[in-house]
């Protein structure tokens, strides 16, 4: 008989955990906060009634331990994250969260013989805070720096002997996520699922706009070197040409400063954060490159470019992808291969070991509000998924 | 014998004045501030020592009468502002004193006879604070307001009483300001002076463009509502069309706000502050209408609009206009009859008497900066003018 998981018991402790600091704007579940405590500790709790050995390590990281046969193989691990933004949504993390927790129950009230361990993990801070985002899954894969990191790390009252205790004592067999896509790719196409073959590098630039302040009612247009104007340019130009690209690659101006941003001041000066996310890093570097020759041909102003930190992209496990494409074809579910232009803990996990990455629609693409959603057919299609995926990673011998 | 200004004198006194508050960014005399109060009592006792009868009145403004013949005739009132920006120029407004304290001195020491008392006033608080600009030459006017303004009199350290006392007894004959252009046109065209037939209104609006904010790396370019592109075109829109139209009319961008203005999210509100000037409100009503259009043509976007506060245009007297028109063809001096862009006292004492604005050049039109320059011969030039001006009124029976 297929091994398969309960809806409403899924659905209520989704429920229970999603809503531990919901608000009136969204939920509030910050790493470290009280909201996000008091998630992390009724986790834990629900994990201990499902009899599964549960523990919060150093860093805030939720484990729960349903075991199999063969203690020592590596074992199957299965998660997300349980924080959330300022005024985030129900689903971001807490449904993978749930989902995963109720993989480890269906397999032990089916009774079916696993070979190997299956452990249910809440990563935390994934969302970030002083510690930059996936701080719980890179402290478990060992890859968080302490050094330099001391005021960061007590701020979120952590020693760096803290982070080094959570690095996970052996690396597991695999990571599977489950996860809302936060994007609208799956919701506009009508398909159910969505299978990462890797998550995209982020590169940003801060550029400087350099015109000349002067008064806005004594000089003349023609007279004028509006760093405002150059922006404006600059930013129709990325758009425009990002746009003729193809997808997963994006580039978005989000943050923007104009000096010294006066009524009554033609802008002197304009800095803006440019970011790009593809997998190619080849393809941001020639973006750029026609981007910092637009800005270099522009009369009148000179713009700076400054390197403004990223990440590199990831590539996830393409063994695990083919086999969630297979379990697709077989149970007739529309899905689709794709990129993640949103960093996960899947990406952290992924340079420990294969990790794969599954995502369910968000209506309208929208996430980290509280107008974040995905129906309960898609999560329960989603788990039931992550549910065969753990049973044959588990299985292996 | 003609009678002519001393060049050592004003320059020498316009040197003193002007560099009281002078730092390495430039000069720091904010109306009320120390540096303004210590150059306001120097003026004062210069005035003194020239013989002058000297007083600072209730909200700051500095007075300096030389006595006529008939004490019962309106006087005749010339000057311009001590106070300066935070970093400003040496010029603004300093000189403009400087000039008219030599204009009496240079009467007074010739011994011509005048028929009105001639008087010199530095304003105070010209450059704006939490009264508004040009509050001190309002205030003598007798039109700034004091209901409501508790706080922002209270901030400067006045009472309303203070305001109600600096109105000038009676409406002078006429007011004369000398003053730096604070633009380019006269230094561009190599001309000497401006004869200022009139100071342009403004009218601001506070726009804010309505997008879709959403996740950076999720969501496709194609699928974007980013408030930034929109206020970027429209930003682009705007100069185009304002370039178009005909001086003293320009439009500014100068302030802007992006929401929530963070590296990774799709900006989803752009406030910013349109600001248009010209001397004819129905060219700028007919700017608004153009930009209007264009944003509601604008795919994607709602753009509100909010009145956001202006100025109505003042028209100085066209008599004092052709005086001093004449005076320049008498003398051969390159002139140009011209708009001001900027807000000056001149236009708060229009109100109450005839009033005449002259500019000299200011270098490649710089000005609010510690770039700001106007040549020594100019400056000459331009105080025999007011010289020759204020004569002819006093003169007057």
């Amino acid at each position: 008989m297929k091994t398969e998981i309960c809806a409403q018991r899924m659905l209520s402790r989704f429920r229970e955990l999603s809503s531990i600091g919901q608000t009136d704007r969204g939920v509030c579940r910050e790493a470290f906060s009280p909201a996000w405590k008091e998630a992390a500790q009724r986790l834990c709790r629900m994990m201990e009634e499902e009899g599964l050995a549960a523990h919060i390590d150093p860093v805030g990281n939720v484990y729960g331990r349903l075991s199999g046969a063969c203690k020592d193989l590596p074992l199957v691990l299965l998660g997300s994250h349980l924080d959330t933004v300022t005024d985030g949504g129900l689903y971001d993390g807490a449904f993978g969260v749930a989902a995963a927790l109720e993989v480890a129950c269906a397999i032990k009230h089916s009774g079916q013989r696993m070979e190997r361990d299956i452990e249910i993990v809440a990563f935390n801070a994934e969302e970030g805070g002083p510690l930059g985002g996936t701080f719980g899954s890179r402290a478990a894969a060992g890859n968080q720096a302490t050094e330099g990191k001391e005021e960061a790390l007590s701020a979120c009252g952590l020693s760096a002997g803290a982070v080094r205790a959570a690095k996970l004592s052996r690396a597991p067999k695999c990571y599977l996520e489950l996860h809302i896509e936060q994007g609208s790719q799956l919701f506009e196409a009508g398909e159910r699922l969505g299978i990462v073959e890797g998550i995209v590098g982020i590169v940003r630039f801060e550029l400087s706009v350099l015109g000349q302040a002067n008064h806005a009612g004594t000089t003349p247009m023609q007279a004028r070197r509006d760093a405002l104007l150059g922006a404006a340019r600059l930013i129709a130009f990325i758009h425009e040409k990002a746009a003729q690209k193809e997808a997963p690659f994006v580039a978005t101006v989000g943050k923007l400063s104009v000096f010294p941003n006066a009524v009554n001041v033609i802008p002197g000066r304009v800095d803006m954060i440019l970011e790009m996310r593809d997998m190619e890093p080849v393809s941001i570097e020639a973006f750029l490159h026609e981007v910092q020759q637009e800005a270099q041909a522009m009369q009148g102003f000179i713009v700076e470019f400054r390197p403004y930190g990223g990440k590199e992209g990831v590539r996830l496990s393409s063994a695990i992808a083919d086999r969630a494409e297979k379990l697709c074809r077989a149970g007739g579910i529309s899905f689709r291969r794709m990129y993640s232009g949103a960093g996960h803990d899947a990406m952290e996990m992924a340079k420990i070991a294969e990790a794969g990455l599954l995502f369910i629609p968000s209506r309208d693409g929208i996430s980290h509000s509280r107008e974040e959603f995905s129906s309960e057919e898609d999560m329960l299609l989603g788990a039931q998924l992550l549910l065969e995926l753990a049973l044959q990673s588990a299985q292996e011998p």
